[in-house]
C-alpha cells in the first residue's frame, strides 16, 4: 500500500504506532517497524539517557525506520532533542506544544518531523514551520485529547494544508483505515490497537481492561482544567468526575491522577490508575502480534477500497 | 446509489435530512424528498395539529416518501404518534427516549421505524423492538448528543445488529459519506448541511453563523447535567460554560437556554440564542439548494468509492 506517507517515511505500510508514554518502548516499537509500519518510542518525561538507550536497543532489533515522540512540555526536552539529532532517528513526532525551537536542529539532521495537531490553525502553523506531514488526532483517541472528532477534523485539515495527513483517533481495523483514507488521510496512527498486541509490555490487567471495554466505557476527565484525558472508566475516573462537578481545585484533581498511568501500565492497578485508551477499545477483542494486526488492517482496508486509486 | 437503506425507504439516494426542531419543516423536507433524499419533519414539542398540517402540506408538495421525527419526551407524543399512523407517513425517526409504546401502532400502519441511537446497547434493544434500521449518531453532531464519535460508534453497531445502519454526525460532503460507508453504514443523515440550504427557512444570521464557523467553533454545554448539547460558541455558550464550571444548579443553567433555539432559528439572535450545529460546520462554506447538496455529496462519494461494490 503505497501512499505519500509510506514513500516519505520509507516504510511498507502507512501505519504508525502512537508514541504513548510508558507503553511505547523498544520491544513494541521494533515489532511495529519489523512488521512494515513505523514504530515509535515515546520519550514522554524521560531523561535523555533513557531515550538514547532505547534508540540504541531499537537499532539492534530493527534495520527499518523508526521514530521518537517528543513531549514538548518535558523538563528534558532540550537534551532529548539533541540526542535525536545525534542519533539521526528517521522520524520525530511531537505533542503537547510547539516544536519550533527544534525544527532547524532536526531538519538539519535529516529527520522527518511530524507534529500531532488537533485544529486547522495549528496544522497551518506546523506547515509553515516546514513540518513534513501531520498527525491529525480526533477526540476519540486515548490519553490527552482535543475536542474535534477524526471524522470532522481530517477533511478540514486536508483542505487547509499541502503536506500529507495521517489520521489518528478511533481507528482499530481496516474499516477505520479505509474511512480515514476517504476523508483524505494517506496514513493512520494507532495507539490503543498497539497497546493490546502481544509485543506490548503493558501489564496484563491493562490489556484486559481494554479488551473487555464496551463502546461507552471510556470517560474524559479534566475538561474543566483545559487538559482533557480519555481513559477507561474506573474508580479513579468516577471520583475525578464527581470532584470536577463539585468544582474541585486543579491541585485536588491533579492529585487523583499523579503517577496514574504508570500505576496502570506497570503495576496493573486498573482500579485507581489511569487506563488511558481510545473509544475504539470497544472494537478490540483479541491480542494479536503487531504483524497480524497491521496485515489484517491493511488487508481489510485494501479490500474495502478495491478498484479505487485514491491511495495509489 | 442503491443500498439496503435506499431500497428499504424507496428513495433514490440514501441521504436523510435530520429532524431538527424549528428547522425541519415542510419547505425544507419537501425539497429534500423531491431531490431524491428523505425529507423529515421535526415534530419536537409541537402539538398534533401542527404535525398533521405539516404532513398535509408535504403531501401537496411531493409525491416522494418522507418522514417525521418524533421527540419522545414531547408532552404531545401520544397524539402525534396517532396522527402519524392515521396519515401513514412512510418513515418515523425517533429521538430522546424509547419508542416501544408506539412500535405496534406504527408498524401496523406500514410505517418504517428508525430510532436514533448513540450506543451499542440501545442499538440492540431497538433491533429487538423490530426497528427497520438505525440512525447511529456521533458526538460531533449538532444539538443533543451522545459521547461516542461516528468513527468509533458506526462499526461497533454494524457488528452488533443485523438491520441497516445510517451514519449521522460529522458528514458534510462526499468524503464523509464515503467514510461512513467504509465503516459499514448504508446511508447517511445530515443535519447542519441541510440547515444552510436555500430551501431552509432559518434566519439568515443562523445560516451565516454556520457558514463562517471554523473547525473549533462549536461548544458542548450541559455535560454536567447529563444533557449535552452542541452549538456554535457565542455569548450564551460562554456564560453557560462559565456557570457550569462554577457548579450552577440545573435550573440556573436551563434558564440560559430557555427558548434559545427558537431565538436563534426564528429571531436570528445568534448572540444569546442556541445556534445548534455540528462540528462539520467548519467545512460548510456556501448555501446551495438541497438538490445541489445531495448531488454533490453522492457524486463525490461515488467517485471516491469507484470500483468497489460495498454499497451495491
Amino acid at each position: 500500500m503505497k501512499t505519500n506517507v509510506s514513500t516519505l517515511l520509507e516504510i511498507k505500510y502507512p501505519v504508525i504506532q502512537g508514541g504513548m508514554a510508558w507503553v511505547a518502548e523498544y520491544h513494541l516499537a521494533s515489532a511495529v517497524s519489523n512488521a512494515g509500519g513505523l514504530g515509535i518510542i515515546g520519550s514522554a518525561n524521560a531523561p535523555a539517557t533513557w531515550v538514547k538507550d532505547q534508540i540504541q536497543k531499537m537499532k539492534q532489533l530493527t534495520k527499518q525506520p523508526f521514530g521518537v515522540n517528543v513531549m514538548l512540555l518535558s523538563p528534558h526536552v532540550e537534551e532529548v532533542a539533541h540526542v535525536l539529532a545525534e542519533e539521526k532517528v528517521a522520524v520525530v513526532t511531537t505533542g503537547a506544544g510547539n516544536p519550533e525551537p527544534y525544527m532547524k536542529l532536526w531538519k538539519d539532521a535529516g529527520i522527518k518531523v511530524i507534529p500531532v495537531v488537533a485544529s486547522v490553525a495549528m496544522a497551518k502553523r506546523m506547515e509553515r514551520l516546514q513540518a513534513d506531514a501531520l498527525i491529525v488526532e480526533g477526540t476519540e483517541a486515548g490519553g490527552h485529547i482535543g475536542e474535534s472528532t477524526t471524522m470532522t477534523l481530517v477533511p478540514q485539515i486536508v483542505d487547509a494544508v499541502h503536506i500529507p495527513v495521517i489520521a489518528a483517533g478511533g481507528i482499530g481495523d481496516g474499516r477505520g483505515m479505509a474511512a480515514a483514507f476517504m476523508l483524505g488521510a494517506q496514513g493512520i496512527q494507532m495507539g490503543t490497537g498497539f497497546v493490546v498486541t502481544k509485543e506490548s509490555l503493558v501489564h496484563e490487567n491493562y490489556k484486559k481492561a481494554i479488551l473487555k471495554a464496551k463502546d461507552i466505557d471510556s470517560k474524559v476527565t479534566g475538561r474543566s482544567t483545559g487538559h482533557p484525558v480519555r481513559s477507561i472508566r474506573n474508580q479513579m475516573t468516577n471520583e475525578y468526575l464527581k470532584k470536577e462537578k463539585e468544582g474541585a481545585t486543579f491541585e485536588e484533581l491533579e492529585y487523583l491522577t499523579l503517577g496514574g498511568l504508570k500505576k496502570a501500565v506497570v503495576d496493573g492497578d486498573v482500579i485507581n490508575g489511569s487506563v488511558m485508551a481510545g473509544q475504539i477499545a470497544g472494537l478490540l477483542k483479541e491480542e494479536r502480534s503487531c504483524k497480524e494486526l497491521i496485515h489484517s488492517i491493511v488487508g481489510e482496508a485494501e479490500e474495502l477500497m478495491k478498484g479505487n486509486k485514491i491511495y495509489g
